[in-house]
């Protein structure tokens, strides 16, 4: 059987503070497109890569518990919408488009069990099985749902919201009934936080001097819902402004990320007083509730009542920088790395 | 009608930072021993008032929501268990023992709402409406059991060990056979909670230069509830310590009441991969529980199962020094001080 290229993006070394392009390489290897004789694997071709605040967190050599480090030299794992070129298991035959994780290169050998699920939809794009149809999707549905408890009327506020998750938390917010104030990076993600995603409010954190100022500015009454995705300064100035019962859904602290020494959190006592839920989540918790979720996705995204605003970089070799985009947001919506579109 | 002596403990002025005797004056008023015509009050005479952390709180000018302030001039407001002299109210009646919201002095008139119970058992110490029977009782129970969800064979670790509420949920904690740790500031408290209340292991923290590390000592699996009664390094030094899935009951966090600049919290990403619930609560929400409560402790008293140490003062004048030495460690046990015994 003969081999074939499989260009790979690989850790160069264990990264300290903020990712560069330079910590990975991409790489030319190559692979027999078979799968081994007697093994349950399957043999993917890799279409399209999400690109996740949380594989920072892989790129540091501490383990931080329930997730693993990536490994020098070898290729990047994380999810991804990819065809099943054979199938070692029973449940995927060849020419299944499937999602899950996978490996930054053209063509991965993974274990069945890395397979989230088969695609069954395709009258959506398939890009957005990393994304609002993917694990991103799945977090704002479980956390805003599961863990915030949202009520019609409430006061809902969503930091980093024009990413992945957060333009869909403050759609979902919006279908519940609740007011829905966004921040984010730029005047552009600001416009399509207002202009598209129908935020009631948002602004530019960057432009904000004093954001305990901002959010009494926005929220009078304070926040029944904070939904948490950058964690530092943020945290501290949304704590004081949250609403007795309130819920922190805790998803993500990706300004923090990179941080050798993270900000400090200081507001903490309000916690107490204010009788607030702060929960951290991981969405593979709550896999169980996919196929609740698509029921009830789908048909808000066929009658345009959910949308979706994906950043598509062309090329795996663009992978690194694209990945690395993200902890500057650079991005404008979800990350999206095209390996092959079919 | 006669007026009466009625001595009282007064705030002076909002007090910022750590709080001093002299914050506090003691001031010889008068009262008149009857309920006004028509009025629903009930008139207290005070016999055991309660010294309780969150009483700094009040002594800010900044009103915590949910809470007040206290007003200079006017006496302190707190816990204590007091005899009905006369009562305006039907549930009441003249020498009810009661516990509840009353004033520091030696008589109050009190809306009957801020009356929590009538004392029925008196077979135990009448001080301990103050402590285990009452609101730090409550608070232990409902933290723990409630907010925490302990599980045998778990691992809980609790500081401020030895107070009013801490040695509770270590003996709540040795009941539902957990492992359970306990932190405190002095030798004789740590030999209270080994010997004493029968916590596996405890330790002095100011002799402990490496929080982290002694806790990884203590805990090489991890801790699974933390019960929160501290706040600042103390925390930020359990979440890098803290297991997966784990629950942290915030009760309190005294170290940082007194701090015009509360220490700031860094580990708090340790919530997302492990996935760990951090709610604050205040008792009241739980006091339709009491009856429970009442149930489950009584009999664990009377047959020395659960033990209760005080730490008594004798006179409304040594209320205010007794109150500032929460702050500094100084009670051994819970702080009571005693007005009247009958």
């Amino acid at each position: 059987m003969a081999e074939v290229r499989n260009k790979q993006v690989v850790l160069r070394d264990y990264v300290v503070g903020f990712p560069k392009e330079s910590d990975m390489n991409t790489v030319e290897g190559s692979i027999t497109l078979k799968v081994p004789e007697g093994s349950n694997d399957v043999l993917l071709k890799n279409l399209y890569l999400s690109c996740d605040p949380y594989m920072r967190m892989l790129m540091s050599k501490i383990d931080q518990e329930g997730f693993g480090s990536y490994t020098p030299d070898s290729p990047l794992s994380g999810y991804g919408v990819s065809k099943v070129v054979e199938s070692g298991h029973p449940d995927y035959k060849k020419g299944d488009l499937v999602w899950g994780i996978t490996k930054w290169e053209e063509f991965s050998l993974v274990p069945a069990a890395q397979i989230r699920t088969k695609i069954e939809n395709t009258d959506v794009p398939l890009s957005y099985y990393t994304g609002i149809l993917g694990m991103p999707g799945m977090t704002a549905y479980a956390g805003f749902f599961e863990l915030g408890s949202p009520k019609k009327g409430e006061n809902v506020f969503v930091s980093a919201a024009s990413g992945a998750v957060g333009q869909l938390v403050g759609q979902f917010a919006k279908l519940t009934g609740c007011y829905v104030v966004g921040s984010a990076g730029s005047k552009e993600k600001v416009d399509l936080l207002k202009n598209k995603f129908g935020f009631d409010e948002a602004f530019n954190y960057k432009e904000e001097s004093d954001l305990n100022g901002t959010l009494k500015r926005y929220f009078p009454e304070g926040i029944d819902i904070y939904f948490e995705n950058v964690g530092g300064k943020t945290l501290d100035a949304v704590l004081p402004n949250m609403r007795l019962h309130g819920r922190i859904p805790v998803c993500g602290m990706v300004s923090q990320y990179n941080l050798i020494e993270p900000e400090g959190v200081t507001n903490l006592t309000n916690l107490i007083f204010k009788q607030i839920r702060m929960e951290g989540f991981i969405v593979s918790k709550f896999y169980h509730l996919y196929s609740n979720f698509l029921e009830f996705v789908l048909p808000h995204i066929r009658e345009g009542k959910v949308v979706y605003v994906e950043d598509i970089v062309e090329g795996l070799e663009n992978g690194p920088a694209a990945l690395v985009g993200l902890y500057t947001g650079r991005n404008v919506g979800k990350q999206v790395v095209v390996v092959a579109r079919d």
